[in-house]
């Protein structure tokens, strides 16, 4: 080569999704990757329009690509809005202030607002490699965030997307912290509030790990896919909302930590603050009451563990404006019946309809929650929520509501109903133990939930009940025969889901 | 999908190379994603020919794979040992230990040496995911490895690779802890000391990121990469020889860390110690000199880094039946002329000659080494190694003993040139202050080394030297125009490489 030939390559797409991680490919013979010194992993930097990622390199040994071509994972090809035949152009990867605040972070330093700032930008941009961002979370985990890192992290997470403004006041929002198959209080929880005269436009978001998340269910009631214009509209009209948030770039930083975090299981206390109160900070909310559910097989396994992380919730919230209320409850068994987006929005219907079938359990931690919203809201006196939270869903002007909610987002739906169920039954007469909300949620996830919304479980029992030899203790719900066999496979492997004691 | 169908799908070649990491493809409307829930990024256990690798799925979306085929990585296919239309098996990935021990390590933990062993073993296996590794790399980082787990993590790592036994005693090795270029004593301590009667094997590694490894350059005077069976009769022959140590699986978990520890810029001694000493204890070597460059752009960059690190290497070297002796060195500036295979080999062959033209600074560099070596070995008295090192030279007795492993390897090759040659002048008078090994190493590799072997830089002044205006400092040294053209755009935008005071 010699330096007149430009480094580019003309794009041909391949179609390899490679998730969030961006991909670029080159062919051996190139002489690209012969000048530039570049090998297999490379970090390179590939622009076009204007654009630039950072990718890393993959090369092809085959006919896949012509030495003049190269490819792009699916989702670099999207950050850079390329078609066939573009040409690319690529180059070394500057070196990268962030990955030495990193370093400095590894070594023990406590990084100030700035540093924290360049890790999260270029962690959204993509700059920043899997392995530096696995570097950085394993940094922080294990209390080696300080509570100022942890309040600059979040400032940082919040800058670092869009940040919603509702022009009213206050703004309420509710939080769970998760971990809990079923306790889909969100839509009952916003009804009510609502309805009561608060502004609670909720954003949620779609399952990652679960059988669903509270966008996957309210998408099965209702449109929840809305753009910043109609999300408003509705709030406007209505005071609420419940649609799906990921389209708004609020806490983009989150996304990308949750996706390194979640397989190496480090949940630092540090960082989960960070993560729920930058969301929360973003999407405009000033005053946020935060579910934290606690048990065994819970994300929050027990009461030192609650009361550490309720301590900082609330003290980075005070820090950052946020008012924050923490309601630690039980999590030791699934909230409601059913777990799986349809199954779940009937219990929410159950609830809003005052059906005497609704699980009482869903019923009594909805009202709580929103009695706590309410009082937090300014909206009653103190000690006052929890009536009128009552008042307002057995009068039918929470349902009344939901359905104006409903339709301002684009109309309730009819919940549909899976063909396929099969009754997992009691071996022997007991008392259920325990209830293992892990392996739940896996059945739930092997019939099917989330993509197919009809699949999922519907529990028919609780802790402490007793239950006959060959009573149904749940039902598996599927779309089609191979999804049922296969959750019914890893259920009859699993009898441990519950428990039954003598 | 029933239970019936395999979780099977044909393998299709795509030659795709991603390192030494695996990652298989699949379809997107594969029905083993869907049933077995797998999405882009999910590890996956793939199995055939009775051997089962876990790499990272991508998912296609379009026509590059069939619904019923699948491909894989050129390092996975090479790890299963699979051809085109094999058979491949897909299941969910076991629960890890070794995860939790990493887990437990970013905890702050300590490992015992199960740990540290099941670790080190899944690392080797490439069970643990690049972001495990990154998390227990940053884990051990800054000074977080215990002395005790040093050992251990050290122990494990030799016994997760082979060990060679030579059968002779004792056994002596030499290691230079890197970041100099040039520095080519290896060849010329191994002729001395063997000349002398001590045995040592030596075997050597490939550039990773230098412009020349011990084994690049003696690829030019003789064959490296000799099997096991090779070696030892080279050995049994002339007590010593310098081969390619890559081929042998000696350390593997070494080569997987480094690939994790060198984007990420960690360095942390235990893992340095571990590394080095985990490499000589699987060479079978007993007595070991380690070579430790000191200097701003060396890799130690402080006499306290340098006291620190002899300090760990020669306690966990003593507890692990290793005598150890460091002798740091200045890492000011490059040692020898070359920097690049040929130009080093050259170097290496004027100082086993006696030639007046040898570069003084690497003559005395090896002599001391190899005087060290010769005590460490017993061979001679304390403080008579240097005299007899210089004798074994100047008598020609080295070189003739060099002569005999070349041969014994597969003859002495004669140094090839290279067709092109830029000379970069001073720009002014003055004195040289200050020369960056960094820069120079690169502009070496730029010109092509190592793969275009006669490749690379000839420096031609040393500190403190007085030159004139236009007097040259270094010349480029190429095989083709475009590289020598890179190598010097590279050079005049880095004129610091060499700083001239007055």
């Amino acid at each position: 080569m010699s330096l007149s030939t430009p480094a580019s390559l003309r794009f041909r797409p391949l179609g390899i999704d490679t998730s969030a991680e961006y991909v670029v490919y080159m062919h051996a013979g190139c002489h690209i990757c012969r000048a530039e010194g570049f090998a297999a992993q490379t970090r390179v930097a590939v622009s076009a329009n204007e654009r630039t990622v950072i990718a890393t390199l993959n090369i092809v040994r085959g006919d896949l690509l012509g030495i003049d071509e190269a490819s792009l994972s699916v989702s670099a090809q999207c950050a850079l809005g390329v078609r066939a035949g573009v040409m690319l152009q690529f180059s070394h990867v500057p070196v990268l202030a962030s990955a030495s605040h990193v370093r400095a972070k590894v070594f023990g330093q406590t990084l100030d607002r700035a540093a924290m700032q360049a890790i999260v930008d270029d962690a959204v941009s993509g700059r920043l490699s899997d392995l530096h961002l696995a570097a950085f979370v394993t940094a922080c985990a294990g209390e080696r965030l300080t509570f100022d890192e942890t309040v600059e992290l979040t400032e940082a997470m919040v800058a670092a997307g869009m940040r919603l403004d509702w022009q009213r006041h206050p703004v309420v929002d509710k939080h769970c912290v998760g971990g809990l198959p079923g306790n889909r209080t969100t839509p009952i929880v916003v009804a009510i509030v609502t309805a009561c005269g608060l502004v609670m436009p909720k954003t949620s978001s779609r399952a990652i790990t679960s059988p669903a998340g509270t966008a996957d269910m309210m998408e099965v009631l209702a449109p929840v896919d809305l753009d910043a214009d109609a999300i408003r509209r509705v709030v406007d009209q209505t005071g609420g909302c419940i649609v799906w948030g990921g389209g708004m770039q609020l806490s983009p930083a989150d996304d990308v930590l949750i996706r390194i975090e979640r397989p190496l299981d480090l949940d630092s206390d540090g960082q989960l603050v960070a993560s729920i109160l930058s969301k929360k900070l973003s999407a405009g909310s000033e005053r946020v009451l935060i579910d934290l559910p606690v048990g065994p097989t819970a994300k929050v396994r027990d009461a030192a563990a609650a009361e550490r992380l309720t301590n900082r919730l609330i003290a980075v919230g005070t820090r950052l404006g946020l008012r924050v209320k923490v309601r630690q409850s039980d999590g030791r068994q699934p909230v409601g019946r059913g777990i799986g987006p349809s199954l779940e929005a009937r219990d929410v219907l159950q609830v809003l309809n005052n059906d005497p079938q609704a699980p009482q359990d869903l019923v009594e931690r909805a009202l709580a929650l929103a009695g706590d919203v309410l009082e937090l809201g300014d909206a009653v006196a103190l000690g006052g929520g929890l009536v009128l939270a009552r008042d307002t869903l057995e009068s039918g002007l929470a349902w009344k509501q939901f359905q104006a909610i409903c339709a301002a987002q684009g109309g309730l739906r009819a919940v549909p109903q899976a063909p396929l169920c099969h009754l997992v039954d009691a071996p022997r007469a007991g008392v259920v133990g325990a209830i293992d909300n892990r392996v739940l949620a896996r059945i739930a996830k092997l019939a099917g939930a989330p993509q197919s919304k009809a699949a999922g479980v519907d529990l028919l029992v609780k802790l402490a009940e007793p239950v006959e030899r060959q009573q149904p203790l749940y039902a598996i719900h599927a779309e089609a025969p191979g999804e049922l066999h296969y959750a019914l496979s890893y259920a009859l492997a699993h009898p441990e889901v519950i428990q039954l004691e003598n």
